[in-house]
């Protein structure tokens, strides 16, 4: 298989270096029409074909095409390589808008390509452990989600605080509670600096018993990138900054009596065993692209498709919306949900 | 000076030991109707006396009255003091409602008495660190207040979530940010248990370029308790579940360049120094049982007078108005706040 | 029963608290030279009879004495107390030297009466859950024990580091590994300021496969206390700094395969799970005072008896010949080793 | 200039990646008797020159032979390399005995060739930050060096734990403390396995008043690397396991008054301010392979030469002829010391 790799930045490098890497991968061709960034790449992996036109690309022997752009570059780039009948790779977010998504989709399935987004957490071990524990009961029924990813970043011209971090962390939260369904979402922040939002908060409230909440923030000299699953019999914390016990699950310690009300139970302040689970140190990109040529060889859907880029793009959507009105509620079109 | 304690739950005994140990105090009585309660304190404290009968308490040689009854008993127990000549402390939060709060002040100014609405935080050495650190300039500008009060609680019957436990990190709040001005609130939150909320966001809105959230959680095995302080300067975390680092202060390594609008400018992933200064262990309670003491000797008003608690209920009540309305952003009536 | 506590110093506030919590207890008598310390323990104890001379304690209606004064003081006190028909209670190390320890033992014998050695951490709920780890199996074969605790310390006038705080590890390891012989002791250490050793290393030989090692230091202004105890197994640290997760069990991840020598084996990097049981919180010094009264009342020896407190000081001794022997190896009198 | 890396074990591929980027290097040739190391090369680095014979190495155009084979390889290798006109990269230990590092620097300095010993920690940012800390006098005069380096080990056919892990701490102790001479060596030990030692603890006394101590052990599931320098008016914490915080300075918070001799002072219990300084990420192996060539070039003695790879060797010799002797003192030579 012959993979096209478009845009050569920041995360270029890790895609070259994981497709090289991968068996069913004969050849790798970069395209940037920055000739540092060819220079960077040509010093670093010699193999790669390197040129300098998209067109080139699109219109080659590429069986994939892997979009690295900026968000607002996805869409077109990505119907372009459709039309050339070769699969998308996109990273994340998917679009700039669900529409343009939904578009995607359907172009993707007239034609029977394949459309992997590239949420890479999913293929994080330790996100593979927590989707383990609380598929198999271990923490009873989920109450709440929370999620923090707060550091130092790169501030995007274009898209606010929301759009560059929280796809990592929605498109955690759908994977671990794929039976949930978000019908609210309520988004509060601030521009401390004239531009887009560059600390926000986002609510989501489901149809089930269960409450998410999103901190992202670009402006935080310390790196924190924690996530707390709590449910009615344990409670697990992924800490993404520990070294060695990235996930640790904390019995409950709470007796709910359900025969008696719980608001008027004294609950106890007894704090159980924790335990932490050894977590597999695979590189997630190594098994995303395992996951995609899979699903093309298979000829079926990867396990972060399209659909998954769209559901992430409306809630963005939906807390965008919510931010310009000062964080009102905004529930999501439950026609369009699935 | 004799101290009048009423309500002798669990706050109780603290409140007995602290007043007993102040060099002022001449003598301390304790009130409660229950009996296994004052055969408590009883044992504990042999010099305290002990009465089951409030009236007594409120008519006798009292020259102070603690409030350590639950929260809608504050109000009435409040007033039969005031107008019986006593000064008043109240533990958190100072009433009900800010109507309440507003005739309290008003009837205490009237008889030139003092209220101390017992905001204990405000006392504790790591906050009154952070307070130094923000007044002398060694943050910058404050771009955001964010604060994590986690762990398993006592269900109320009658209050949610943000009434019990945000009262601490709402007064930490205005202590430390007196000049900004809170105009409008939005809370979400979950009642997983079919009573009042167990966990909630509370989004605070300034006039100035700030922002604030305070995350409250009942159902929670691990115990979290953290502020984030984050200015333009540096950035300071407080945490005090933390035995050797309460406060760390962190360079935020970044040069914002102010002659071309920051949102284009790239952020440098730098991360500078830490610093973590020593903090003082002195109990919190004996440190404000000395500043209520030393206020009625000076005639002068408390560092946490019942302004500052009237300020917190505001916050208070704006918030079940907005958790009520699905997290609808709630302004605060302007023409009330100072 | 009657307690008296000779020596209100740093330690006899807590002594004096527990045994007038216990129920058994019908009245304490505390007794020291210094008119000041009286007065600390009247203001907050005052239902403890007070008086300054040590015979009267001696002679008196009390049925235990506990010593709580220097070292070189026990012997003289505890011989007293004992011919004066008293259980005692000693404060750790045990004696000054062993032969002092098997005089009081034997004397004790002799009259029927209890010596109970304050080897406290035998009763924290740490130390407790370490036993029925190992106990159980949970480690396998112990490997090795390693102990570190580091602080600023109390220089001590006449006895160096390991006198003062290496007891409490030294019984630790007793305690947890009971059925292991001490065959011989090096020590390593430094006197940096012209005094008695203020850091020490401590090694210890068994006849058994199992290594042991203590590190105490008075000169560290962060204060560490560390247990490791390495099975083959599994291993198990336990950190008394730590607030939530005080011992921590690791699977060693280690297959080590018995059919050919380990030593040409490659050992694999894999580290397995980790687990973190509940500790119980419960006072150890209640638990103590507990232990001693029902072994009087059970007419048996109380689980850290005279000989416990022999067998540390014998190691202690030992350790004294290898230090002022420039670290050289002293073997332990097997003749009076039981 | 072209460099030769002899063995393309473990370690061979982070040195062939380095010297490849490195802009004075024109050429890497790789050599390994075994096919399957070559294979791995050749994928990852298509532009490095492969063979599988010493001799053609030895004998060809290469400037500098870097070799990194087993430690009782190294003089033999060395020798050979030294006597074809070849500058030295020796992996550590340097050598086996202390008279093959005198003999090979002899050669060496006869034929104006430069020796470098990769003591690779010494180009450590956290390392290089200890020392600039300890040379401006940030901690007072040291009192002792603790060293820590334990984690589950390939266990080595012919060398003992001291010998794998411990030449890495006692770089750092010379590099930190250059003017401190070595007087004496203790070790003890034990080989749980039946094989070489895999557990010791090496305790090293200076003429000067300070006290150094190494914990060696491959038999620990929880991998710890951690330094302690106490000075007498700092101390320093190495913990290369942090991610974020690697080293944390603090105030020894003790008023060490000389005029009164301090073992009878009553040193107090406050612990001061800490700090965390930024350190420098930049790959220690890269710094190493530019310090080499710019020696060379300037055809000096580079930072970490032949004459520190045998001081480590020294005090490895004294450390095995302790252990052998159950922990008895051990003296450097001082004839031969510098």
């Amino acid at each position: 298989m012959i993979v096209g790799v478009l845009g050569l930045g920041y995360w270029g490098p890790n895609l070259v270096r994981n497709f090289l890497a991968h068996s069913e991968v004969s050849k790798v061709i970069g395209c940037d029409t920055r000739n540092d960034r060819l220079k960077f790449i040509a010093a670093r992996f010699p193999s790669v074909e390197l040129i300098n036109e998209c067109n080139k690309l699109m219109e080659g022997e590429a069986d994939i095409v892997v979009i690295a752009t900026p968000v607002d570059t996805h869409y077109k780039l990505a119907k372009k390589a459709l039309e050339n009948g070769k699969h998308i790779w996109v990273e994340k977010p998917f679009t700039s808008t669900s529409a343009e998504a939904e578009e995607l989709i359907e172009l993707a399935e007239r034609k029977n390509l394949k459309i992997f987004v590239d949420h890479t957490f999913i293929y994080n071990g330790a996100v593979i452990k927590m989707k383990e524990l609380v598929d198999k009961g271990e923490l009873g029924n989920v109450l709440y989600f929370d999620s923090e990813r707060i550091n130092l970043g790169l501030f995007q011209r274009d898209v606010n605080v929301v759009w560059d971090l929280a796809p990592h962390d929605i498109s955690i939260m759908n994977y671990i509670l794929p039976k949930h369904e978000v019908v609210a979402v309520s988004t509060n922040g601030i521009a401390n600096f004239n531009g887009s939002e560059n600390l926000a908060h986002l609510c989501v409230q489901f149809k089930q018993n269960t409450f998410a909440h999103f901190h992202v923030n670009w402006v935080s000299p310390v790196k924190i990138r924690r996530m707390i699953v709590g449910g009615d019999k344990k409670m697990l914390v992924y800490d993404d900054m520990e070294v060695m016990e990235k996930i640790k699950v904390y019995d409950s310690g709470v007796d709910f009596d359900t025969t008696e009300s719980i608001h008027q139970a004294l609950v106890q302040y007894r704090v159980g065993d924790m335990f932490s689970p050894k977590i597999n140190a695979t590189e997630a990109l190594a098994l995303g692209a395992q996951e995609f040529i899979s699903a093309i060889q298979e000829n079926r859907v990867p396990l972060t498709s399209g659909q998954d880029g769209l559901d992430v793009v409306r809630i963005l959507e939906a807390s965008d919306k919510s931010i310009r009105n000062n964080g009102e509620i905004v529930e999501l079109d439950s026609s369009v949900l699935i």
